[in-house]
C-alpha cells in the first residue's frame, strides 16, 4: 500500500536552545522541508519563525516567504498551520487560509492544555524568550472552540483547501463525528493523532489503537489516519501505525532527536529513517501525486502562493 | 462491597427552562441534598444558583447557607464544586474551600471544550440568561490549567479537603499521574469519571472500560474511582461502573430524568433507582461514615461550617 | 428496549452434591423451566440428566419428556443442547435436533479445555460419579472442531432450527466469521458469550467489552448476542451485558447461588433478580413472541414435541 | 533495548508443495537455522521432518541430529517443540526433553482448533500426505489439556528446560495464570502470543494489544513476551510488537514469503529484514548469550546434545 509520510519541519513547540539543528529562519526551513521531500516525505507541515531570534510567528509574509521557495523547488505539498500564538483570535489564526489557500491546512479538533514545562529540565536557551515562553505553558490553554472550530472549517472549504484534524484525545474525535453530524465537517475526514502532549493523550501503542477504533465506530469508512508522536516515541508510534495501516509524520517538529543521544540534523534523516519500517512492512512511499489522490486534494496549481 | 452513590444536586448545566424539578434556591437544593441523603447517598456534591433566576453562582454566603442547613439535617459527606463561571480567576474559584474547608470538593483535571448548545434544540426557557448561557458554550472552554490544578490541589490540601478529580478525557488521567510525580499531587486519589460531556470523551461502557484501564496503568493501586453520565446513559454507565467495581454519581445535575420521558422530581429518586442495580450485585450501599473511610476524609467535625 | 432473558436450568456441569436444588429429574427441570418463564424467561436451555444419580445424559426420550412437558405449560422458547458428553460422535450430539426440531439450539463455536476441578475442593458429592467426572476434567477437551461446526450448523439449518452459537473465547468469533464467508453459517447470528470457563475466557466486564467490539468488527450488523457467566460473577456480567446492549442468561446451570453464600432455590429466584438490573436501565423483558422476533424464530408449533 | 529474534525453520504446518524453500533434510534444517543466527537469530525453534518426503516427524534421533549438527556451528539458544502430531501421547510429545535437555522448549498453553484448509485452495502439493494432512485438520484440535500441560512443564523443569508457552487465544494465558496460583507453573514466565492460527486468534495489533494488556493484568511482571504471526501478517504483528518493547519470532515455519509474491529462499532473509525495523525502533537485537540472560537459560553447556 502506498504510505503517506509528512514531515513537520519546526512548529513552535521547540525552541532554538534546543538543538542547533532547529530549522529557524526561511532559507532554513524551506532547505529542511524540500530535502524533506526529496527523501520521500509527500507533505510538509510548515509553521514560520522569527528570523532573528526563532520565535514562532503569525506574520503572513514570512509565511508566503516559505512557501512559495518550497513549491519553486518542489511539488511537495504545503500543510499550513493555523495553530496560531497565544492570544491570537480566530481570524488571525485562519487568516494564511485565505491568503495562499493551501492544499491542506491543520485543524485541530479541541482544546486542551498544552504543557512544555517538562524541557524547561534540560533546556540551554539561546534566545531570552524561550524560558518565559515554555514556562507560561503551565498555564496555557490551546484554545480552539467549537465555534472556531467550524470557523476554521468553513474558511478551509471556501478556499479549496482541506483540513487535517490534529486530534490530541479520544473525544475530540467525537467532536469532528458531532460536526459531521451537523454538516459542518464533510467526508472526506483527514486525522492526524498527534500524540504525547502533555495535557493529552500519551504516546503509546495501547492509545493508538484506542484511537483509530474509536475513530473506525464513530467516523466509519470516511476517514484517512496519520500519527506524530512527540519526542522519543515518535519511531515506536510511526512505525506501530504504519503496521497498523496509518500514514505517519515525522520531522523535527515532533522530535528533535534521530535516537537516543543522536539529534537530527535534518528533518529527512527522520524521513529516511522512518522509509526503513515503511519497506520491512512491504508498504510503498507515496509520492505527493499519490497522496494528493489518497486526501483528495486539489493539487498544488491550485494554490495561491 | 461497600459502594458510594454520590449525589450531584444542580450543578451549573441544566437551566430552570429544561425541569421545573431542577432545585435552584437554597431550599430547595437543601431539601433535594437531604432527601438524596436519605435515600441513600454518603456524598452530596453541590453548587448553589441565584435564587431569584436559577443562574448559576460563586456567591459565597449562599453556598455556605446551603451546606450549613445540609450539615445540620444530615451527616452527609458536602462536596463543593470549584467549577466557577466563564471569566473567573483561580482564587475565585477556589475561595470556598479556605472559607468552608469541606471534606471534598471537586477538581477539574484538565481543559476541554464544554458545549451544551444540543439542549438548546428542545429548551423552553424560564429565565432570559438560560440561552444566551447554552449559545454562549458554542466558544466556551472549561478552564483548568496545570497551574490551576496545582493551587485548587495545594488549598484543598492545606485546608484538609480532598480532591474530587473530575476527568472528562482519557489525557487528564495522565495529567494526574504527571503532577503525582512531582510530588503535586499526592495519594490517596479520588476520581470522577464525567462521561458525556460534548467537548470530552462520550458516555460508553467501552469508553469508560478504557478509562479504568488507563488509571489502573497510571495510577496503581492508589485511586478509587466512581462514574457519572451526562444526560440518557446516566443508568446505563452508572450500572456498569457498580458491574466494573467502581462507585457512582447520579443526581439532577447530570440527568434531569428518571426514565425516558418522566422527569425525576428529585434526586432521591435516581439515588433509589441505582441503588437497585447496587443490590442485584450484592453490593451494599455505603454510609457517610464508611465512604469517609474508604476516601480517607477528615470527617464533618473538620469542617468550617 | 426489548431484553432477553435466557434461562439456563441445570447444564451438565454442576453435579447433585453441589446444590441440593438442582434440578434432576424430568418433574425437576420443566418445574424450574417453567417458572423461570413465569419470571420472565422467553427462552429456557435445557439439558437432560439421569433421574436415578444426575449424571449428564444424553438419551432422547428424556430430553423429549422434558421439552414436550415444558411446552404443554408454557409457550417458551426451547433451546436444546448439542453439548454431548465424552466420546460422543458428531451424530450423538446432534440427534436432538432432527428428533425435535426445537426452534433453538446450542452450538458450540470452537474447541478449549474445559476445566471443572476447582470445585472438587469444596464439594461434597452426593453420587459416586461426580468427583470422578470433575477429576476427569483436568484431561478434558469440549471438542467442537470445525467440521463438526459445520455438521451441527447444517442439520439445524434443514430443521429449521436457529443455532445459538455458545463462544468461550475471542478466537471463536473469528470461526463464526470465516464460515459465514465461506457460506456454511448464514446471518442473522445469535451468540452467546458464556464467560468464566477454567479454559475459555475469564469472566470480566473488560473481556465482555472485547468479545462484543471483535464481533462487531468481525460480523457487522448480522449478529444478535447475551451473555452467561459461570459462578460468582453471574451478575456482575449479565447487569454489564444490559448496560453494553445484550441480551442475557441466567439459571442454575451457569450459578448455583443467588449471592454470597446463598444457593438459589430456582432458575426463577434469578430471573427476578435479573429483572431488577432490566428494569432500573430503562429496558423491558422480551416475551417469548417477541423474542421469537429478535431472533429469527419459526415459532414453537413448527417444533417436533 | 536488547530484543530477542526467534527464528522457527520449519514447523509442522507447511508442506513441501507451498515452496521449495521449505526445509526438509535434516541438512536443510540446520543450514537455515545456522544462516538464521548468523543473521541475527538468538533462538531457533526446531521441528524435525521425515527427509523423504517432508512430513513432519517425531523421530528422537532425527531431532537429535539436527540439534547436535546446530550446536557444533552455533551458540544459538535451541527450542525444541513438543507440538507432536495427531494420535500421540503425552509421552511422546514430551520425549525430546530429557532426551536431549534442551535450554528452551514449546509448551502449547490450551487446546484449540487447528485449522489448515484454506491452504488447500493454492496448493500443488509435492507429496501424497499433504492433501490429506492439510483436509484432515477439518476436523483437527490442537490437544493440550491441563493434564498435559501439567506434565510438559514438570517434565522441562526437572530437566533444566525453560518452557516457551505458545499462547493462541487469550484464555491461554489465564491457563497460565491459574497453574501459577496452583504452583505448577512458576515464574519467570515467557510467552509466544502465537496468532494467526484459524481456530485461533487472528493476527491483528488491536488483538496483539490485548494479549499483552491481558498478560500484564493477569501475571504482573513476572513474564517475557514474543510474537509469532502465521502468513502475511508476519512483519506487520512482529514489527508493531518491536514498538509495543515485545521480542520477535520469524521463519518458514510462520511464513514462507518474504513480500507479497516473493518466496522467502530462508529463513535468515527474514530475520535480516525485521532486523531493520528494530533498527528503526532503536532497539539491539540480542546475542544469544545476552538472551539466555533475559530468558534466564541455563546455557548450552547443559544440554544433552
Amino acid at each position: 500500500m502506498k504510505k503517506i509520510i509528512t514531515a513537520a519541519i519546526t512548529g513552535a513547540v521547540h525552541t532554538p536552545g534546543m538543538s542547533p539543528y532547529l530549522p529557524i529562519t526561511p532559507d532554513e526551513i524551506v532547505n529542511d522541508a524540500v530535502g524533506a521531500a526529496k527523501a520521500g516525505a509527500a507533505v510538509v507541515h510548515i509553521h514560520a519563525r522569527n528570523p532573528e531570534n526563532g520565535e514562532p510567528t503569525s506574520d503572513l509574509s514570512i509565511m508566503r516567504e516559505i512557501v512559495t521557495a518550497i513549491k519553486k523547488q518542489s511539488d511537495v505539498i504545503v500543510c499550513i498551520t493555523t495553530g496560531g500564538q497565544i492570544g491570537m483570535s480566530i481570524e488571525e489564526r485562519i487568516a494564511a487560509v485565505p491568503d495562499m489557500k493551501p492544499e491542506l491546512a491543520s485543524c485541530n479538533a479541541g482544546s486542551l492544555n498544552f504543557v512544555l514545562t517538562p524541557a524547561l529540565k534540560r533546556l540551554k536557551p539561546k534566545y531570552e524568550w524561550e524560558e518565559k515562553f515554555l514556562s507560561g505553558t503551565q498555564d496555557l490553554i490551546f484554545s480552539n472552540t467549537f465555534k472556531g472550530l467550524s470557523q476554521y472549517v468553513e474558511t478551509m472549504y471556501a478556499n479549496g483547501t482541506m483540513p487535517e484534524f490534529e486530534v490530541y484525545d479520544v473525544g475530540m474525535i467525537n467532536n469532528i463525528a458531532y460536526m459531521m453530524r451537523e454538516g459542518v465537517i464533510k467526508a472526506p475526514v483527514y486525522i492526524q493523532f498527534v500524540m504525547g502532549i502533555l495535557g493529552g493523550l500519551p504516546a503509546t501503542v495501547r492509545n493508538l489503537n484506542f484511537l483509530v477504533e474509536t475513530a473506525d465506530m464513530l467516523l466509519g469508512d470516511t476517514f484517512k489516519w496519520s500519527v506524530a508522536a512527540a519526542g522519543k516515541d515518535q519511531f515506536a508510534l510511526t512505525t506501530a501505525a504504519l503496521a497498523m495501516g496509518g500514514h505517519v509524520r515525522v520531522g523535527l517538529e515532533d522530535n528533535l532527536y534521530l535516537e537516543k543521544g543522536v539529534l537530527a540534523k535534518h528533518s529527512s534523516e527522520q524521513v529516511e529513517r522512518i522509509r526503513k519500517a515503511l519497506e520491512v512492512l512491504g508498504h510503498e512511499v507515496a509520492t505527493p501525486e499519490e497522496a494528493r489522490q489518497i486526501l483528495s486534494l486539489k493539487g498544488n496549481h491550485a494554490v495561491n502562493f
